[in-house]
């Protein structure tokens, strides 16, 4: 007897079937041309890069979740684990070739072994896009409108951006003598969301103290309109370039006519070390806690480790998975089987040539067309279209295929229209899709 | 003094700096709308999976150049090395979620530990398409049909295929009682093209004995017409369904008219053991020394190592590679540096806002436009703009950006047209378009 191979695929890895495919294809196409229409540009990098580069100083989380191993050349090497670090390299490698500001995109795949029981994937993809040498305003501004105006095109629902500035947070943690504190500090207000006010204000306790941990929750806690959050921040923290800042990017926001779409939120922090500057989370307003889902912020330096000049830059990630959970939970995913709405039946089998000739004249008018391959009863092939989510079976003339008379069969409506030619049905398709 | 980390990929590796990836880019694209426009559809499988389940029964080049190790879990896992073991591991998991025949294509990046004096890259794309679960001759057609179209769209020129079938050579050897052989055999006549008559003579009379090797080689060497080489096939190897299935071919080709783009080759072979039907190659009218730029061909079973089922298919797969490297040769590459042609110039910093409003307003007619972001001499923003290739440079009104006049500078032509409104920009920027 023969011994067959389990068909089986690791933990956290995902096949994508068709249907999921083109949902998730469609969905990237329309975050790609939104980055494009802004005159961002792709670049690519591998997806195996020496270990060293990758992990950098290394140490913590990412270490632990690195696909990391020896090549049969011996070389140690390393899956990229996400798209920030590729590009800290790939700028360093590539500065002279490239012209700043340098606005660039990148969507692939990245790999971590994390924990699947929370439902995170050991594969996923990334959709970068960021704007690397330059520190103005202007910059961070077109972040937080891409953000906008890409969730908006998928998402089909209003989104509200969440906005901060580290700087004006490190402004308030030096004035409390706090700063050499500040990463536990950050990672315990970057949990203040999920855990609440109590848990943080213990958690902060043991940090920095009980009156200071209750300063910085005030901080933290601050709400109001635009204006007012920004002036009882920059009260409590102190005044500085980074309020100034803030304020540039709110007249840029209302210029610009999108200034109801962002809040400023003294909570949101990122946890990431390397954000310096302005960082921000973005909601569907329909689904707010599902989380955010694009997030980003201001860097003073993405390539410190591979280079001794600095090079400043501002960016976001939209989080795919996340994003088509979102859209499924809200009902507004689109779903398609199939690219082509039509197919061409086959009545005799030796007639597939023709069949293809017919479908031709479909394609080169820009109408997907598949042609069915087995001959076989009509209502067989009814029912494979049906299971295929087509719109129209054309039906050839069984003698004449290239010139004899066409049917139209409407696969949802059950119903045919008979003594058509192709013209005629071009025209159909072309009033049925617009 | 600080030490850097050298900004450095592995060898066989490539940075895609935007030029390039645009240019990549837009050939999947076109390359995807063909495959799609015949009503295939995408899947996506795991770029990593257990080394068993990729290396099957193992052994030889594969196991030599794949990316194995062992993950953080302790499992012996792999990069995978192409997309068709994957295929046939996810059509045998899968089977009962699919309708067939199953028309699906897939273009995604492969991993392989070669050498890369040959110019050989370790990561690179493959874009297969693929009919499995249908034995007719309306698939091995539809799928040198595809191959021909998908060409002659990004190609610009006459695409030539040579067409054979492996069960006609088979029914040769087994006439010559060589059937045992047939892996030595068919590795030799691979060789045929690039070593020469004599050379493949040797190397066969080693495996044969000369006078079977001289009727091995007058087979491969058949030539003519397509009817006149299938008739000296079929009579050198003996009738069968093999030249029936040929000839119904034939009939397809002539009835869709493309009977002129196809030559019946029975040297081509193509080394690969899973092929049992008809095989073919394809290559550029203007250009063939550079070699097939898509091949394939039929195979009775894909999913014989996981399952108890067969499962007949016939597939092809482009070198994305190998066709850009053809397209550059023959200066047929159309290069872009951006998707944006316009942009907004910068003249005053404090507009950032009102710049992103004018640029919306393009962005919202399908018009993609950059918005630069720092105040510069009129000069150097038309340098920026002629470094990243842009066509138009947008120059608002100093004081008032949202209703005063603009200025439109043509970059290369660098001419200006001066007092112009949105609507008279946006009916430019269509003319030039179109």
């Amino acid at each position: 007897m023969a011994s067959y191979i389990e068909p089986k695929i690791l933990k956290g890895f995902r096949d994508f079937l068709p249907a999921g495919e083109i949902v998730r294809k469609n969905l990237l196409e329309k975050i790609e041309k939104s980055f494009q229409s802004y005159g961002f540009v792709p670049i690519d990098t591998p997806a195996l890069e020496y270990a060293e580069i990758l992990l950098g100083k290394g140490g913590g989380e990412t270490e632990k979740q690195i696909y990391r191993f020896k090549d049969n050349g011996g070389r140690d090497v390393a899956l990229r684990f996400d798209l920030t670090v590729p590009l800290a390299r790939f700028l360093a490698e590539h500065r002279n070739e490239l012209s700043f500001p340098f606005k660039r995109y990148h969507i692939a795949k990245v790999w971590r072994g994390e924990n699947t029981q929370r439902g995170r994937y050991r594969e996923f993809t990334q959709c970068d896009v960021d704007i690397l040498g330059s520190d103005s305003a202007a910059a961070d501004f077109e972040i937080l409108l891409i953000m906008r105006n890409t969730l908006l095109a998928v998402a089909k629902g209003d989104v509200v951006i969440h906005l901060n500035h580290r700087g004006l947070f490190n402004r308030l943690l030096d004035r409390l003598e706090l700063l050499d504190a500040s990463p536990d500090i950050l990672r315990a207000v970057d949990k203040f969301g999920k855990t609440g006010r109590d848990e943080t204000l213990k958690l902060l306790s043991g940090i920095t103290g009980e009156s200071k941990a209750g300063e910085i929750l005030n901080f933290i806690g601050i709400k109001g309109s635009f204006d007012e959050t920004l002036a009882a921040m920059t009260d409590a923290a102190g005044s500085g370039p980074e309020s100034e800042r803030l304020k540039l990017i709110r007249s840029f926001m209302i210029d610009a006519g999108i200034a109801d779409s962002v809040v400023l939120d003294p909570s949101i922090t990122r946890g990431l070390d390397y954000y310096t500057g302005v960082v921000f989370e973005s909601f569907l307003a329909d689904l707010p806690d599902i989380g955010s889902v694009c997030s980003g912020g201001r860097y003073d330096n993405l390539v410190g480790l591979y280079s001794k000049n600095p090079l400043a830059g501002v960016g976001t990630s939209i989080g795919i998975d996340r994003l088509i959970a979102a859209l499924e939970a809200l009902g507004r995913l689109d779903t398609e089987l199939s690219y082509a709405q039509t197919a061409i039946g086959c009545v005799r089998q030796a007639a597939g040539g023709a069949y293809q000739a017919l479908a031709e004249i479909l394609r080169k008018q820009g109408i997907p067309c598949e042609v069915f391959l087995e001959e076989d009863k009509l209502s067989k092939q009814f029912q494979l279209a049906e299971k295929k989510g087509l719109r129209w079976l054309i039906i050839p003339d069984a003698e004449d295929p290239l010139s004899g008379a066409l049917t139209l069969r409407d696969i949802s409506k059950r119903e045919s229209r008979e003594g058509l030619n192709m013209e005629e049905l071009i025209e159909i398709f072309r009033q049925k899709m617009i």
